[in-house]
This record gives C-alpha cells, sequence and structure tokens, in this order.
C-alpha cells in the first residue's frame, strides 16, 4: 500500500470521531489539545486486545472493535467514571481496508453510546493488537475504588456472570438462540458505565469482572484488607447458560469465568435500596451474591477456597 | 507463569514509577485517578513500537524501553507541551524477568529525565508490542502546531538529521566510535522536549520527524496552507554520518530517513534571534535549512521534488 493511500484510510478511519467535550484540538496534528472538565478529577485506564490471545483469531472484525473499547470502559465503569476521550493504538498485518471499516463500525457505536470522542490515534504493520486509552471523570474527590469494602457489606454483582464463558466455549459449535446469546455477551461484552456512575457515593467498592469473578474478588478484598463469603446459589444465572451446561457447570462458569465485565460492587446493608433503585431504573440486574468479612481470603458457603488465584484467566 | 508470579511482575515492575504531579491515585485500581493541573490544555498521544517493524527483533530490550518513550515524547515536544502521565500497553511473548528490567531500566530513566509517572499499565501475552500513551500540557490557549507556517517564515531544524538512518543501515556492521554513535541516535532517541517548550510563543509551527524530514515537512506544509524551499548544503551533518556515507548519501538519509526524532520549526525571521538564543542556553543545534512560500509544495534550491511522499518510513 502505498504512502498517500495510507494517510488516506487514517483520515478516513479516524473522521467525525474527534468531536466531543473539550476538544480543542482532534485528530491530525502530533497530539490532541484538550480542555479539562472544571473541578472534576480525572480517570485513565489503557487495555490491550491480543489476536489469539484475547478473542478467536477468526472473530469479526466489528465484534472486535467493539470489545477493544468496552473492556477499556468496563475500567472506567468500575472507577464510576464518566467516559470522554479515547486514543486507539491498532496494530494490523495489512492494510485490509473492509476488515478496517468493520472495526472502525464496532468501535464507534460503542463510542457513540458512551459519548466519547476518539481524539487520536497510531495504525501500525504488525501481529493483530488493539490498545485503547481512555480518559474519563468523576466529581473532586469522589470515585469508587477496590479498597473501600469493609466486613458487614454486601457483594453484588451486575447481569449474568459466567455468559462469557459460556460463550467462548460454544464458539465453534452451531448456532442456536441459546449459544448466539452466550456468545453475544463474550464478544460483545456492554460495559456497567451507567451503573458504575449511578453506584458513586452509593456503593463502597467496586471492581471489574475481567479475569474471573472469585479472581476479581480476591483482589477487591486484598485491597480492602478483608475477605468474603460468596453464595454461589444466589449467582444469577442466565436461562441460555442454564440450558446449553446445566446449574453445576454455570455455576463453575460464574465463579471461574473470565470475560464476563460486570461489575462486582460493595455495598453498606443501609445502602442497598439505593443502590437497587438506581440498577432498576438502568434496567441492570444487580444481585447480592455474598457477604464481606473480617478473615481475609474467599470463602464458598463458608468454606475456604483451596487457591482463590485458580481458574481465571492467565495473561501468562 | 502462574497467576501470583505475574502480579507480582507487574507490581514490581511499576512500583515507584506512578509518583509525580496530579497523581491521586495511581497503580493498583481498574484506573488511575488525576487532577489535572489549573489553567493549562492538556496534550495526548500515543505511538506504538512493534518488533521487527519499528526496531530488529534482536534490539536491547534497554534501547526498547527507552526508544519507546522517547518517540511519544517527540509528539509531546512538537506541540511544545510538558510531560505530566504515561499509561503503557506492554506486549510480550513470555514473562521473561530480565527482558522486562531492562525494559523498565531504559523506559524509566526517559520517565526520570522528562518529570513523568507512569499511573498505569497493562501487560499482555502476545508478539513483541509497546504502545505508550502520554499527555502533557501546555498554558490554556498556546500550542504548536502543524499548521502556523507562513510564507516568509524561515524553516529549522533542531539536532543532525540522518544520523537514525545511519545507524540503522549500519545495524549488522563491525562496532567503531562513529557507527556507535549513529546507532546510539536511532536506538536511544533524544525527544527535544525543551526546545518545543521554548520554542512555545516564539516558532510559529512544528512537527516531529519521525517519517523523514520531506516528508514530515510536506505534512507540514499541508495543515499550513503553503510550500518551502530546502537547501541540502545547509543541512546540519554529523561528523559520524560523513565520516561514513559521504556528502551525498549522508544528505540523502538527512532528508529522506526516518526516526531522527529531531523538530521542524517554522519561524519568522524577526524571532529567529530569540528562537536561536533558546537553543543554545539548552546546548541544542538548530539551523535554518530553508523557507516557506506561498507556492505549495517542496522544492529543493528551487526545484520541485518529483514525489514528495517517496523515501519516507511506510507503515504499510
Amino acid at each position: 500500500m502505498d504512502r498517500p493511500a495510507e494517510f488516506a484510510l487514517i483520515r478516513r478511519w479516524l473522521t467525525g470521531m474527534d468531536q466531543g467535550a473539550g476538544v480543542v484540538l482532534g485528530v491530525g496534528d502530533d497530539a490532541a489539545v484538550l480542555t479539562p472538565p472544571a473541578d472534576r478529577h480525572l480517570v485513565m485506564t489503557v487495555d490491550t486486545l491480543v489476536s489469539g490471545t484475547h478473542f478467536p483469531e477468526d472473530a469479526d472484525a466489528r465484534d472486535i472493535g467493539h470489545r477493544a473499547l468496552a473492556v477499556s470502559l468496563s475500567d472506567l465503569a468500575a472507577m464510576g467514571a464518566t467516559p470522554l476521550w479515547a486514543l486507539l493504538a491498532l496494530t494490523l498485518p495489512s492494510a485490509d481496508e473492509p476488515w478496517l471499516a468493520g472495526f472502525v463500525d464496532g468501535f464507534s457505536a460503542q463510542a457513540r453510546l458512551h459519548g466519547l470522542a476518539l481524539v487520536g490515534g497510531n495504525l501500525s504493520r504488525g501481529p493483530l493488537t488493539a490498545s485503547v486509552q481512555l480518559t474519563g471523570h468523576v466529581p473532586a474527590g469522589q470515585w469508587l475504588s477496590r479498597g473501600g469494602a469493609r466486613p458487614g457489606q454486601l457483594l453484588l454483582v451486575s447481569g449474568t456472570p459466567g455468559d462469557a464463558a459460556g460463550g467462548l466455549a460454544l464458539w465453534k459449535t452451531a448456532p442456536s438462540p441459546e449459544r448466539d446469546a452466550l456468545l453475544a455477551r463474550y464478544l460483545r461484552p456492554s460495559a456497567r458505565v451507567a451503573l458504575g456512575q449511578a453506584a458513586l457515593g452509593v456503593a463502597a467498592a467496586a471492581i471489574d469482572i475481567s479475569d474471573g469473578l472469585l479472581d476479581d474478588l480476591a483482589h477487591l478484598c486484598e485491597a480492602s484488607g478483608c475477605g468474603a463469603d460468596v453464595q454461589p446459589e444466589a449467582l444469577p444465572l442466565s436461562p441460555a447458560l442454564l440450558a446449553c451446561f446445566g446449574r453445576a457447570r454455570a455455576t463453575q462458569m460464574a465463579l471461574r469465568g473470565s470475560d464476563d465485565y460486570e461489575l462486582l460492587l460493595a455495598c453498606a446493608p443501609e445502602s442497598l435500596p439505593a443502590l437497587q433503585r438506581a440498577a432498576a431504573e438502568l434496567v441492570c440486574p444487580l444481585t447480592v451474591i455474598g457477604r464481606f468479612e473480617t478473615s481475609a481470603g474467599i470463602r464458598i458457603n463458608g468454606e475456604p477456597l483451596a487457591d482463590t488465584g485458580a481458574g481465571g484467566f492467565r495473561h501468562f
């Protein structure tokens, strides 16, 4: 591909996506120039998807675009932040225009949904990798962190965990309504941005489930200096997951499976009604599945886990 | 590699690098929480290095760490911005601790030099790729852009362009003082951050040389809506480049070679003394090599280039 065509590709790819709050100078210079919102803290994160590691090599470009943005949005959601600006570093084996059009389609639909401006990008040749850096904002002095859970608080999960693991397990199987629904939850996760924002000032702590519910709960407990007891029978398992795998395996997927991008929240019992009202307004399932305790570590109905780190997604 | 070891690796890797101006919550949660500086615009950029595309596959980890940060710093330099925060997305084939220690060593030395805090990171398994997102700041309403050059202004270049191309051409040759000096300029470029800051309010436009002097000058001219005439005999060629390649080839390398990460600046004649004084204080070579003109396109001593886009680095 010659050089002018490459620049045309970059221009077409980014056109119209760099408009948004605080954007003074968007795409096209050495860097973007931005006005931070007044009286707010900024929240920043970066996440990378690697082909063959974080999604199947034959996944659809549109889904990869959706997912690349959703996994980073999920980090903002876990902080209670409002999305603001994105930078996208995309590495491609070749300048495949139809592929790029699909990727941009999936990416930009998510960006529009969350009011996010794409203010910078980098397009390189190499193995397929998409790295998305996001900036969001929270009211000054107010954000959700992993470190706020305290003994006696309730443990809640959004959505129906395990669906993503179920979908991935059915990747190569024949289409069916249940299989397709689960696969969509793996390929096109919905970052719980609105729930995170609603939980600001109400929930005590939050983390998103990327590695697996028990693994991420262990991170939250470690950061909070407490432990937790989980009641697996309270897990909100989706009808599709139950239909495809049965209760025992579905429960394991909900506890151990990765890639759900749901939120785990800690909440004082007296704040539960307010949190549940907020979730109901957003039509977002939110379920109490356990309780935080003084004693460190994770327990399942009071029984300590042999290895809280096992079963989740491994980066290495 | 088991999961606790991976987390230990990430922690060790990032420890102590997340301290800096405006950092409220550094590494360890779902995202960082930051306070933007008052009365400033933020400047954001992202750049990616891919092994085998942007550096030789057998390059030293320390040099890759240095270079991954320097190429993004160069974008901030071209805007006149002061570096503030970095996020690093690193993809590695395996959890090779000595490699990672070397990379961090090279990266953190550059970060310290420029007062940059590493506020977020992502470590994935996959082909070697390093993507660095940076945030800097400029006084409100004041930044260098590509679009400010006007006919009659002077064209200046920092440092000694062509050295990086010369170094890369000598990658597999026997060590010598000249070859080693040139190779260091390719592997460990010095982003001209201080020069960019000093040029704020003095220079009219800026761009960094990543694709090659003529290619990047063409971008600057296009954004500014003017043309330029370059005098190759005015190019500041380094003694090492002249010794290794002779004047004719050294001149071609300076005009066409990529990866210099020097700055091209546009400056009104009456502002030249102030700009040269600032560069002298920084001990940074800064040389007038041409002039901006009304007529579009790039000329070499008045002769139009057949193809201004040729010879630079191609991403595809």
